[in-house]
């Protein structure tokens, strides 16, 4: 299982999928921070929306396809506190991709380039879906992570 | 469809389903009170626990049942803010029973008798799982639901 | 308390703010479809839209502001499953406005002008910070929400 | 910062604290299993639940305390899929205490040792609340955290 370098996370990167939001009412905790569970919900949200953008929808993928990728590994580090309305760039910066499995590196900042509030990573396994043995990345998936890497 | 009074929901009732729980970390927002979502949460878990106390365990239910209960219409009334750590008793104080469809009263107070905190209710549809046409209320769900209520 | 015709909430309305959005992998239940309460969770994300772009954005009223509108009613009516992926328009399409009490009428449909999935209405009542007493509804929101209902 | 091999995570202890539940209605995803970041939040509760334990409840130290232990870090393993309905036992089976800084090291097992569905590991830092600036574990805590590793 791959596992990148936290410091290597927290760099800015030549390639990056960015998704731009803002911390939500209901993600504040009773101690008046993100709730740290939150930051891996932007995580997932993030990757939904590579996912899309590499043309395999998750809900397609979920009604008719044959693979499944199931979450093996989730971590993640906090440096600042996220707090209600603060916007910031949900950046996927890093990938590395095996057969049947992928790392994904995540860095949250206030902005492209600026401080960086959060990194974390997600192991995913592909299975095939009837029969929950692994199966390789599906082509455009692995095309679309190989191409976040290939800067670097 | 069937709606209690606002009112009627606030009493003290003879007899109630209920649990016990605090108001957890996470369940509140940016305002430092409870998210109000939250709260029908908290009705949908009493809910849960009530159909395994009548003998059909949701997960069951939802695994080799022949029905489904979706949700028709939900409200909620809020009177004082519950705050983290707040211990509260979420009581399933009434139930109006038709053929195919079941209105829900909730209550939450400080303690079983104590300050009231919210009310609410849900009003429930019992469709047949193949064909999603309405279906008869099953006898042990609809026994659970008119005991509540035979007390009044 | 002003409380809208249900029937009166589907439908379409000459003016509404509508935030558009999909429905997340995690808002979906053991069911298969949309949580309920998470319906109520989407209305207040559209809330916070809409008090944002009345130039009351909630941030700051919670940081510096001298009021807050605690929910005192909440409710929604569901009419179509909102299942993973399902892409919706929330709309805020009705506003009743009291001296220091206002409902929010909502609508959530597969597209503006399409198939309504969910209506509901949030009642907020306005205090002040300090005394938590009953204060007017400050001007922008009072006129943002007078804005929405002034074509009907 | 002290991390947890993964594998010694798995294993059984002679002490540990415990908490059953079951995996909720709404903690389900559209993949038809637990949403990843919601085993975190079971971390959390947890942890909630060892410090009311240790004498230190977090309502009140986040009420009238003079320290916070914001996160630093936290990570999971997935190994089997929870599903709606499952009964769990959420286990705090390690701690590594510092000066200032504790890992604490979860387990989730079918039932108290039995088969592990995750694990996970949370790293908290102890801060003064005022100054934001790291302050010694408090003796309840650290005594109650130490108690655990004791017997290994």
């Amino acid at each position: 299982m791959h596992r990148f370098e936290r410091d290597d996370l927290k760099l800015s990167r030549p390639r990056a999928f960015v998704e731009s939001r803002a911390i939500r009412f209901q993600d504040i905790d009773a101690a008046g921070i993100i709730f740290y569970p939150r930051v891996l919900e932007m995580f997932h949200d993030a990757y939904g929306a590579f996912l899309a953008f590499a043309g395999c929808p998750l809900p397609e993928v979920l009604q008719s396809g044959t693979w499944l990728a199931p979450v093996r590994h989730a971590e993640a580090d906090y440096f600042k506190p996220m707090r209600f309305g603060d916007r910031v760039a949900v950046e996927i910066c890093r990938a590395h991709v095996d057969e049947s499995e992928a790392t994904l590196g995540y860095r949250i900042a206030r902005a492209p380039g600026g401080e960086v509030c959060a990194v974390g990573q997600v192991v995913h396994t592909f299975v095939d879906r009837a029969t929950f043995k692994r199966t390789p990345i599906p082509d455009p998936v692995r095309r679309a992570l190989e191409h976040l890497e290939s800067a670097s």
